[in-house]
């Protein structure tokens, strides 16, 4: 599944994108543009009453806040997926974590992007020891875990949507 | 959230890219790469012992089978989501459906791209008219619903997750 060559014919702030050459099973070659993005992480950070999520505008689908977990894009400088989610866990919503466990590597969107994204569950948490980020675009919402149905009723990002589906299951089963 | 200029600076066979310029409320000017996407359907196909899944090549992510539900992008031609997704589970897995519920409407990455896909659960399964697109790329994978968490760990397509875990609550709850 190596491509035999690839060409970058589109270079962004984040992304790029890459038309590269396959050979098939049968001999036949073949393109596909590939978006190619550095990786992400995000963050299912609760306590035994909330689950930290985020609205802020997101320019490419037209919202004005759209709800989702804190997440963000790697950085070079981060060493690890996990020391990218304790940043922007930190950045994003001013919290610390005692505990982190990873739940998933989940390919975004793999019939176009190599986007990878690693979620984890941040629990233990406490304030982080510097302030969050000052984004005024960015608001804090502490969700009720009791309310967890309606959050997922209105959520429509997908990495939020695999985060609460899986926490309801969690939270479900004790 | 509407931008004041657009400018397609990449055109490819299913995305484009643009370079939006939008103004904040400060009214400062700033820019973004905006991945335009057709929009895209996915269905959880399912009787009482069987989710319907596919196995297939995933050049954006190198990968030699990548296990997911059915799903398709919109073409010109699909009068509507609905359709498309009619249309989809016929070629990929040689099924009509007599139910068929919207579950979601999911925007895959907002950070940086406006692909909306639409999850549909399809029920009532019966043979299609026509047989499946012949695609030896393309494998067709019951997977038993009595062993649902063992394709939530095995699974990492986004869309494929959701799907997984939305199914799960669902059959617990009965």
């Amino acid at each position: 599944m190596d491509p035999i060559s690839s060409e970058t014919v589109f270079r962004g702030r984040v992304i790029k994108v890459a038309m590269k050459r396959f050979q098939g099973s049968d001999g036949e070659e073949y393109e596909r543009d590939v978006i190619e993005h550095p990786g992400a992480v995000g963050m299912v950070a609760h306590d035994e009453e909330f689950v930290y999520l985020v609205a802020q505008p997101r320019e490419a689908i037209g919202a004005e806040r759209s709800l989702e977990i804190p997440a963000g894009t790697l950085d070079p400088e981060d060493g690890s997926e996990l020391e990218c989610a304790k940043r922007e866990l930190a950045e994003e919503v001013g919290l610390a974590a005692e505990h982190w466990a990873q739940l998933h590597v989940i390919e975004m969107t793999p019939g176009y992007s190599d986007e990878r994204l690693t979620l984890f569950e941040a629990t233990g948490l406490s304030p982080a020891a510097a302030e969050p980020d000052e984004d005024e675009r960015i608001e804090i919402v502490r969700w009720p875990l009791a309310e967890l149905d309606r959050a997922v009723a209105e959520v429509s990002d997908a990495k939020t949507l695999i985060a609460l589906l899986g926490l309801r299951t969690k939270l479900a089963a004790r």
